[in-house]
């Protein structure tokens, strides 16, 4: 008996759940449901495609539902929503917003029964494992987070606001030589600047300044203004071939102090190179699926996060295999 | 009310438990149970020593007691008998005996309704743990393991049973182009050989003949002989000078494919850099005695390793403070 999971949602995170659901020996994929209309739409794996205003009626043939919307508008109605009917589980990444979205699935998941596992995928997700199990072992300690190299979605958008710009991809860089410091157990307090630069490619309009628009660019507050911002402008031919993936990655390194006189140093770094953002988020989503079913079979309901989730509940394997062969 | 804590065992790791212990704001050192005279033990922060033929009679005065004796003599035999008095947690690193073991302090503490947590450290540890997400996360890849820079406690042990070493230290590298190559994605299928090489410190005696011993060394089956190993004399002085700290360290990397056709590559690298192996091993300890202690309030009991541990329970906050902070 294989896991029934559900994809709320077909851009890119749920194709990737798609393709991560195909890979694990234990899931199967029984429905995907799309705001579009279901005919237009062509599945790798040639999943059931319905109509999302149908999902409720889905309730019973599907043991964990994925919800694959954007997190401005989309998770925070359709999670607490989906959790009505489903065990759900989103990658929900506005961090500030994390606390109330909490408490709306919860609630949901509570009075049906459910189990809602939110803000999973690797930053919200692996990265914030990161932080805790290393401010728990090091409590004397610091630590830093950098990200990339990697497209930001956020600044690329916010390019493609200004005008005269036809299309835009940033690239966040950590600075290498800070990176170096933290990695050497320094602990230095860094500006936005020191950690991070931002490198912009930017295919403009024929009509357009392209000096107005460099100028616009790295001016933007928040956006670009308090760091190196570098803007390269190139054709859409250029745009098309060299910058049409979404790679990510970056780093969570907790630096800290033991001994009788705290003489010893110990760095402890977790790093991702990922190819595609969308599809490593997908696979950690798919992993975690898994444990919402297995605590959900257990009796257990409510929000959950990262945090929650026993390691064993994520691998196919039975404990017993896991201790043998991984421990 | 703080986790009360004792310690079994005041050899290194012991002693790196009571500075670990004096990091972690939730916890107080109760007690220190040695086989030696109590008397002659002078501890850092003045915690009372007791025989360790009493602890028994303890069972009442402390919540976690961490067992620091050695993996080939002590633990099999005082994890399960002190599980009958106490919640437990050690650092059992015989990979091959972890299911026996865990099936003897899985009886114990059912019998007596206590936790005991067991092979908990970096490796088995925190390494096992980056080997199951990554292996949940990544199904379809490949993962490795690289100690090191480090201090093989073992490989030292076997060079000083030559006749003629005096003293000596070893230390395990990781080849750097191999490390590069699953850096890069690369999964290649290595030797022993191609992974690590064997740096050797050897102190001989007078009368000895350092070819001999560097002979016997570099043929020693399974310790030396499938590895490039170097060996350096030197004297009592450097010996003490330049090799009387315990680093270790290491890499787990889990390399893997996804995408329509397995087009895009994920590296996930955790990384350990530590100045001291006791004590990093020992804030390990520290952190997953707070979970033991936290799961037996709950009503739980058995065996535990690192691999069924919530990483919430290993925080000192809140599951609040926890989310808004570090997810």
């Amino acid at each position: 008996m294989k896991i029934r999971i559900g994809i709320a949602g077909y851009g890119n995170l749920g194709r990737g759940v798609e393709y991560a659901a195909e890979k694990a020996k234990d899931t199967q994929l029984v429905a995907l449901f799309t705001r579009r209309d279901p005919a237009s739409l062509k599945t790798r794996t040639g999943i059931p495609v319905y109509s999302y205003s149908d999902v409720h009626n889905h309730k019973n043939d599907i043991d964990v539902l994925i919800v694959c919307g954007g997190s401005a508008k989309d998770l925070p109605v359709q999670t607490p929503d989906l959790a009505r009917s489903f065990n759900v589980i989103d990658s929900f990444d506005t961090h500030a917003d994390i606390p109330s979205h909490f408490d709306r699935v919860d609630k949901a998941c509570r009075d049906a029964g459910h189990i809602g596992i939110i803000s999973c995928g690797w930053d919200p997700g692996l990265f914030s494992l990161s932080r805790l199990y290393g401010e728990s072992i090091l409590p004397d300690g610091t630590d830093y987070t950098f990200w990339g190299r990697g497209i930001s979605q956020g600044h690329s958008d916010a390019i493609r606001q200004i005008k005269g710009v036809k299309d835009a991809r940033q690239y966040t860089n950590p600075v290498p030589s800070a990176l170096e410091a933290v990695r050497n157990g320094e602990t230095p307090a860094f500006t936005a600047r020191d950690k991070h630069t931002r490198e912009c490619y930017v295919v403009a309009e024929p009509w357009a300044d392209k000096n107005e628009i460099e100028k616009e660019i790295k001016n933007m507050p928040n956006y670009f203004s308090d760091y190196d911002t570098t803007v390269t402008f190139i054709t859409e031919e250029e745009m098309k071939q060299n910058h049409s993936r979404l790679p990510h990655g970056g780093v969570v390194i907790r630096s800290g102090r033991t001994g009788k006189d705290d003489e010893n140093r110990h760095v402890i770094e977790f790093k991702l190179d990922l190819d595609s953002n969308p599809e490593f988020t997908s696979s950690v989503l798919v992993a975690y699926a898994r444990a919402a079913y297995r605590m959900h079979s257990e009796g257990i309901s409510g929000a959950k996060t990262v945090f929650d989730i026993p390691p064993s509940y994520l691998h196919p394997d039975t404990p017993e295999s896991q201790r043998k062969r991984l421990l």
